[in-house]
C-alpha cells in the first residue's frame, strides 16, 4: 500500500480556495467531511472527496485544508491504515488520543486572525456546523458556506453519481402501502402541529415509497429527497429510472387519484430552491419537520423560527417497528442465509485442512452460496472474513496485503450478511477447524454466556436498548475481560444493516424504546490482540414475554433469535455454562434443526444437512 | 390538612410585580423556584419561598404567578399532597402526564404579547435561565432578572437565614488539609489553563474548608461562597461563627502565611460585586470556571467569552473519592450506626405485638438510639418509617394524619441514616414482625438478588454507575416487576447524604466514571401500591477487585457494603437463591456477627448482641 501523492492536489484546492468564481471571499481553510448530502453511512464513488484529496479512504475521517497544513481526523480503527495511505503533505490527528485536538481547536490553534472557514454546506449536518462555527465565532473566525463543492473542481475524473434502475415492493414484502404510510406520516405530522415533513435519510425515502435502489453498495436505496405535505407529496429524483414503467404503476403517476396522494417528480437537483420556496410561503405557526441531522443547506432553508427539529423522524421510528409482513420475510431471508452458511461451514470444514483456503477465498464463497438463495440481490456489508490475529481487528475487510490463509491451529471469525429481497441478514459465528485451547473456550465461552444473556433477557415494555448492553459484558467481567464495541443496532428489513433509532450500546444514551417487531443485533465478543478475534452474533426480533406479574400490565418484552446458524460446540466449555444457559443453547440448535434442517432437505443439500445435524447435537452438562 | 388561603399574599405579589421600586419595569408573570442561591437539594426555612406563597412544601416544585393566573409545578410524588396544601386560587401542574404544559409552553399561551417574565437570578441556575430565555424569546418575550426577590418583599415574618457556628474537622477526619486541597484544585486549574474557581454548592465549600455547619437540616453545611485564584483565596461568610478562635487557627487566619494561602474573609452578600470586579479585570486568555450549575447571577458576573462551565466541578469530583481517613472514618460510622439498628429491631421485635408502636415512635426509637453513639450529630434525612400501604410511597414521612401502628400483620420499611462526625449513614431494611406471606417472600427475594447483583459486580475501572442499574433489575424483570426509581446515589463523608457525580440510575448518562474510593447506595426495591414497599440498601464502597485476566491492565472494580445491618431471613425464599447468592448472605451476615457484634458486646449491649447473632444464623439451601 503506497500512499497516494497529494502535492499538486492541495496545490489546485489551496488555488480554488481563493478563486472568486467559487467563493465570495477567499476561505483560509477547507473542510472535507467524510459525508455524503443524506449523512449516510456507506457513500457513492463521486461522493468520496475526502478520500480523493487525502489517498486515505477508511469510513471515517476529516480532512481540513488550510494555506500550510493538510490534517486528518480519524479514529483508532485507521490510524495505522491512514498513515499508510497519506503522502507526508498530511498530518494524521489520532481521535481519541488525549493530546489531539479537536477540529475547532487546531483549527482556532493555526489561522490567522478573522479566518473564513470553508465547507460545503449540504455535506455537513446542522447540528455539526452549530457546534463548530459557535467555537469558530468566539475566536474570531467564521464558518462559511461554499455552494460549490471545491473538490468537484479539481476531481476532474470525479464518477458519475449513480442512477441505477429502482426495485418496487409489493405489499407481500411491505405489509403496508406507500399510500397508508403517508397517511400516518400525515397524522404523526398533525400531532405535532407541523405542516411539512423533510425526508433526507436515503434509506427513509426508500422506505416511505417501497422502493429500493442499488445507488451505494449494500445499502439498497436511491439518490432521493422527498418532502411531504398535509396535501401535497414531492419526490425529487433524477433519471430514466422514473419511467419505468412498473416505478410508474406502482407509485400511480398515471393514475387519477385524491389530489393529496398525487407524487409530483421533480430533479433532484431542485430539492433546496424548492424548500426555500417552502421556507418563503409559510405563514405563523406554520412548522416544517427536518431531522437535526439533515444538512446545513436544507435546515437553513426554512427560517430558524418555522423549524421542528428532532433526533428521530417519525419515519425512521416507524420503519424500525416492523410489520408482519416484514417480520416473515426477515424469518424467511435468514433461514436461506442459513442455508448457505450451513454449505460454507461445511465446506471450510473440508478444505481448511488442505491449507488453500485464504480469508478471501472464504469470503467469496460464501458470497457464492448465498447468491444460490432464492432473491438475493447483494451483501449487506463488506464481509469480514478473518483467522488468527486479523480476527482480533474488528472492522477487518481482508485485502491482498493482509489476506492469510485458514488453517486448523487458529480461529475463524466470519462476520457476514446479505440484502434478500424479503430482508437483511447480519451475523457472526467463530470457529475452531482444528482443536480450540482450554483459553480459546473459556473466552468463547464467556462471549456466549452474553450472547444468551441478552438474548433471554425479559424486560419491561418501554425500556431502552443500552439498558441491557451491560447484561452481555456480565460473564466476561467476572473474569476481568470485556470488548470495547457496543452490543447491537437496529437491522432494516430490506434496508441499511445497520438503522436506529434503536439499539444495545453502553455508547448511546438518546435510543428509543425498544418495542415489539423491532429487530437488533446481539453480538458481544472478545479481541485478543495480535492473537484471534471472537464474536457471536444474531439478528433478533423484540416479542413479547410471558412473566407471572406481566409489570402491571405495562408488557413484558424479550428477544426470538432470527439467525438460525448453528454455534460451534467444540469451542464451548459445558462446565461454564449454567442449566439455563446449556438448555438455551440446545432448544436454539433444535429449533436450527428443524427450520433449517427443513430447508436444506427442501433444496436437496443433504451433505450440508449431515453437518447441521452433527452441530446441532445437544450439549450434556458434567453434574 | 387544610389548604394555605393564598388570596392575600397572591394579590400582595401583583402589586410588587408591577412596583418601580423593586422591577425596572413592571413583570407580567414571576417566576419562584424550589431552590436557595446553592441551588442545594435541601433548603433552609429562609429559602422556602415557595412554600410560603403556596402552601405548597413538598421538596420539588415551580411556581409561576401572573395577573390571573397561579400555577404549580410538580411531579408524581406530589399530586396528592400540593393538591391538599393548595387553596383554589392555584392550578396544579401534573410534571410528567402527557397533556401537561411546560412552564415555557404554559407561560406563552397565557401571557400578553411582549411580556416581561421576572426571576430571581440568584436562585435559578445558569442552564435553566439558557433553556427558558431562549422559548420565551422565540414567543416574544422576555425572561427578565430581578434583583429583589418579591417574595421577600412581602414575607414580612420571613425567617433569618441560619448563622449557626461551625465545625471544624481536623487531618484525623479528612486525611487531607484545607491547604492541599487548594494545591490540588489549583492544579487541576492549571491543567484546564483556568485562572480563578468559583465554588457555589454549599458542599463543596464545606468540603474544600474542611468545615461543618449546621445552617440546613441533614446537611452539615454553612451558607457560604469562595472564589480560589491561583494566588487568592477569598471565602464569602456571614457571622461571628469566623470569630471563633477554633476556627481561625483552623483557617489560619491570624498565622503569618505565604500570600497565596492567606484566606480574606468577606460579607457572605459580597459574592456579586467581588465576582463582577474579578470579571472585569480579567486580561485576554483568563478563564473563570464555574459549575453550569451556578446561579445565572454569578455566571453573568463573568463575560461569557471568560466562562469555563463544567457539569462538575473539580471539586465535586475530588470530594467523591474518599481517601483512606474518610474511609475508615465512613466504616466507624456504619458500625455504630448498625449498633443503633441492632437495639431498634431488637426493641421493634418486642414492643410491635403490643400495639403500641406508631410510625412516628419508630423513627424516633431509631433517632434515640443513634444519639447514644459516639460523634453523633443529626439525622442524614427524613426518616421513612412505613408500614404497610404506607411503605409503597417511596419518599414516604410519616406525619400524624398518615401515621400507622405496625403490627405482626403488615411489612416494615425503614430508610434512615445520620450524620456522625466520622461518617454519613444512609440504610433501608424491610422486616416483617410476624409471618410474611409467600408473595411478600418472594418479592423481597427478587429485591435481594437485585442487591446482589450491584453489591457483588465485578467491572473494568472507569466504568460509569448507569450501566450496572439493570443488574439491580434482572431478578424482578425476569418475574415481571420493577421499580420506578433508580438504584443508587453518590454518598458524602459527614456531609451531604446525595452527593455527585457518581450513582447508579437508568436516568443519567452523564455520571462520572465509579473509581475506587468512591462510595454509593445499592437500594432497589419493589413496591405493590396500596399493600407494601421493600427496599433493601446498603452504602457501598468501590474497590479494586481481584480478577483472573485483570482487563488487560486497566484494573478492576467491585464494591464492599459499609453497611452492616441484617438482612432479614425470615423474608428470604431461599429456594429462589442461587448458590452464589446464598454465599453471599452467609458472608455477609458472618462479617456483621464479626463486626458489629464486637461493639454491641463492647457497649456492654448484650440483648442486641442476642438479636444479631440469632438473625445472622447462616441460611440453608435445600438441594
Amino acid at each position: 500500500m503506497s500512499p497516494k501523492i497529494t502535492t499538486e492536489l492541495l496545490k489546485q484546492l489551496r488555488q480554488v480556495m481563493k478563486n472568486p468564481k467559487y467563493v465570495q471571499e477567499p476561505v483560509q481553510a477547507y473542510i472535507v467531511p467524510s459525508g455524503d448530502a443524506h449523512q449516510s453511512e456507506y457513500i457513492a464513488p463521486c461522493d468520496c472527496r475526502r478520500a480523493f484529496i487525502s489517498g486515505f479512504d477508511g469510513s471515517a475521517g476529516t480532512a481540513i485544508v488550510t494555506e500550510q497544513h493538510a490534517a486528518m481526523w480519524t479514529d483508532g480503527r485507521y490510524f495505522l491504515q491512514a498513515a499508510h495511505q497519506m503522502d507526508n503533505n498530511w498530518t494524521l490527528m489520532k481521535m481519541g488520543l488525549k493530546d489531539t485536538p479537536t477540529q475547532e481547536d487546531w483549527l482556532v490553534s493555526v489561522l490567522p486572525e478573522g479566518s473564513k472557514v470553508g465547507v460545503d454546506p449540504f455535506i455537513i449536518p446542522a447540528d455539526q456546523w452549530k457546534r463548530m462555527s459557535k467555537v469558530l465565532r468566539s475566536a474570531g473566525h467564521d464558518l462559511v458556506p461554499v455552494k460549490e463543492n471545491l473538490i468537484n473542481t479539481i476531481w476532474t475524473d470525479c464518477p458519475q453519481r449513480p442512477c441505477k434502475p429502482l426495485i418496487t415492493l409489493d405489499l407481500s414484502y411491505t405489509g403496508v402501502s406507500w399510500r397508508d404510510k403517508i397517511v400516518a406520516l400525515r397524522s404523526k405530522m398533525a400531532e405535532r402541529k407541523v405542516m411539512w415533513f423533510v425526508v433526507t435519510a436515503l434509506d427513509e425515502v426508500a422506505w416511505l415509497f417501497n422502493l429500493r435502489g442499488s445507488d451505494v453498495e449494500y445499502n439498497p436505496v436511491f439518490f432521493a429527497y422527498a418532502v411531504i405535505g398535509m396535501n401535497t407529496i414531492r419526490l425529487f429524483i433524477d433519471g430514466d429510472r422514473i419511467m419505468d414503467p412498473a416505478v410508474r404503476e406502482h407509485l400511480q403517476l398515471d393514475s387519477t387519484l385524491e389530489p393529496e396522494f398525487k407524487i409530483q417528480v421533480m430533479p433532484y437537483g431542485s430539492i433546496l430552491s424548492e424548500l426555500q420556496a417552502v421556507g418563503a410561503g409559510l405563514s405563523p405557526k406554520e412548522k416544517v419537520w427536518l431531522s437535526d441531522k439533515a444538512s446545513y443547506a436544507l435546515t437553513e432553508a426554512i427560517p430558524k423560527a418555522y423549524r421542528y427539529l428532532t433526533p428521530y423522524t417519525p419515519i425512521c421510528i416507524a420503519k424500525a417497528v416492523k410489520n408482519a409482513a416484514e417480520t416473515e420475510g426477515m424469518r424467511r431471508a435468514h433461514i436461506k442465509d442459513a442455508v448457505a452458511l450451513c454449505e460454507l461451514f461445511n465446506w471450510l470444514e473440508k478444505e481448511v485442512p488442505k491449507g488453500t483456503v485464504t480469508e478471501i477465498i472464504a469470503a467469496d464463497k460464501a458470497e457464492e452460496f448465498r447468491s444460490q438463495q432464492k432473491d438475493f440481490v447483494e451483501l449487506s456489508f463488506a464481509t469480514i472474513s478473518s483467522t488468527g490475529p486479523n480476527g482480533a481487528i474488528i472492522h477487518y475487510k481482508p485485502v491482498p496485503e493482509t489476506n492469510r490463509t485458514l488453517s486448523v491451529n487458529e480461529i475463524y471469525l466470519l462476520d457476514s450478511g446479505a440484502q434478500y429481497k424479503d430482508g437483511t441478514t447480519d451475523v457472526t459465528r467463530t470457529m475452531h477447524f482444528g482443536t480450540p485451547s482450554a483459553y480459546e473456550k473459556e473466552c468463547f465461552t464467556y462471549v456466549l454466556k452474553g450472547h444468551i444473556a441478552v438474548s433471554a433477557a425479559i424486560f419491561p415494555n418501554g425500556t431502552k436498548g443500552h439498558l441491557l448492553d451491560s447484561f452481555a459484558r456480565s460473564a466476561l467481567w467476572d473474569c476481568g475481560l470485556d470488548y470495547l464495541h457496543g452490543t447491537g443496532h437496529g437491522v432494516g428489513s430490506f434496508l441499511n444493516v445497520h438503522e436506529g433509532p434503536c439499539g444495545i450500546s453502553y455508547k448511546t444514551f438518546a435510543d428509543e424504546p425498544l418495542e415489539a417487531g423491532m429487530i437488533v443485533s446481539d453480538e458481544p465478543g472478545y479481541y485478543e490482540d495480535g492473537s484471534f478475534g471472537i464474536r457471536i452474533e444474531n439478528v433478533v426480533l423484540v416479542i413479547p414475554a410471558e412473566t407471572k406479574y406481566n409489570f402491571k400490565n405495562r408488557g413484558s418484552l424479550t428477544f426470538e433469535p432470527l439467525t438460525l446458524v448453528p454455534i460451534q460446540t467444540k469451542m464451548i466449555d459445558v462446565n461454564l455454562l449454567t442449566e439455563k444457559e446449556c438448555n438455551w443453547v440446545n432448544e436454539y440448535h433444535q429449533k436450527c434443526r428443524e427450520v433449517v434442517g427443513a430447508e436444506l432437505e427442501r433444496q436437496g443439500r443433504h451433505e450440508a444437512l449431515r453437518w447441521l445435524l452433527r452441530e446441532t447435537e445437544p450439549l450434556a452438562r458434567v453434574q
